[in-house]
């Protein structure tokens, strides 16, 4: 393992979140191995003997349906880890895992992986603090990505206070708008500008009170979607 | 606790993917606790003494800077946990906690907390492997989400494969066209159709090559966000 590997396992979203010799130990001192396209990882049914780290290449995890056809499941590239909830929870390989490229992988045997961390509680620790780190902020980039504009966010989450869904509503924000601001990813001054806007479609503020035209009009402004250019 | 109540901790990314009884074991018998607005949960720089899970209302987190300055880090509700990684890894409070409306939370008590753990490593396992299960599913999401058409998604994977960002460009896809659209979260037809659009953008597949004219032009396509109509 040189020093671009252990990039790429802090690049993982397990490992990211904390001190590189921590991810050492629980990693153990594998080494990575080259694989040809084509070959097969674990199977489905099988036990779960090892998870994976991938430091280069491709691989899918699919199914095998009882009349012969196979289901891929996922994709995995560099970065990215795979087969760790089984060797996690123990048992079985609830799928079949295959590179489909070339590929350089780092396989962490499960039982030496689960005795580190049952020596020392505090390693699993701190994969949950990881982990949770990374949860906020996917948690968060999705929010923000996934309404665009600043009025259709702002719109977003006027249009969840209420159950309301036809004619006129009236709502009460929660807590004053410097928060609400913060809450959605935005400067105070965006978020001023983007609550002018959305006069345009009959929103209007006064303290904590909001009051809305058309509901129904509101809900297709968040839905807007601008067609696609292709 | 009463099922709804449950069913809120069932939805929160480190509870969700594990079965109700290990989660109702892990969160122990605490009751959930009605909280006013304006109430301190805890204050940055002290001991890390329990985490949070919102099932009603608003908890702002924030740092109060050296000149007295109130700087918000997060605003959680229903659903979230807060304070965790703080309890995971020990120490103390990072940050501080206030109710900004009337809240109803749950209190999970640290030292309980990694004292059943302790005792039973396999239920950080099972947080582990839920909170993993989460990890990809909201890395999928975000994937799926951030280019928003088909042609857009194709052709931002390409640019990926290769370092040319300027004139014409020649690559190799890494594996066949259908797990590429399994990857991008497509249909094989509407992968097909997406790849045909692609053409007026100047790319030509043929057999696993993509023949890129202008990979400028095609990088601004991928990046290319139609106005917002506010």
């Amino acid at each position: 393992m040189d020093p671009a590997d252990w990039d790429i396992v802090k690049s993982t979203p397990l490992f990211g979140a904390m001190p590189l010799q921590t991810a050492q130990v629980l990693v153990g001192n594998t080494m990575p191995r080259q694989y040809e396209k084509g070959a097969t990882l674990f199977l489905q049914g099988e036990p779960a003997a090892a998870f994976f780290i991938v430091l280069d290449g491709w691989v899918k995890i699919y199914r095998t349906t009882p009349d012969g056809l196979e289901v891929v499941l996922h994709v995995f590239t560099r970065g990215e880890t795979f087969a760790e909830a089984a060797i996690f929870l123990g048992g079985r390989y609830p799928a079949s895992g295959e590179t489909v490229a070339a590929s350089r992988l780092l396989r962490v045997e499960g039982t030496a992986f689960r005795s580190r961390i049952e020596e020392r509680p505090a390693l699993a620790m701190s994969m949950l603090a990881s982990a949770s780190y990374q949860l906020k902020f996917l948690v968060e980039q999705i929010e923000q990505i996934k309404v665009r504009s600043a009025p259709q966010r702002i719109a977003d989450f006027m249009v969840r206070l209420t159950q309301v869904r036809k004619g006129t509503a009236v709502i009460e924000l929660p807590f004053e708008k410097g928060l609400l601001a913060n809450r959605l990813g935005m400067k105070p001054e965006s978020f001023s500008r983007a609550l002018a806007h959305l006069r345009a479609h009959g929103v209007t503020v006064e303290r904590g009170t909001v009051n809305i035209a058309d509901i129904g009009r509101l809900l297709s402004f968040v839905e807007y979607a601008p067609e696609d250019e292709a």
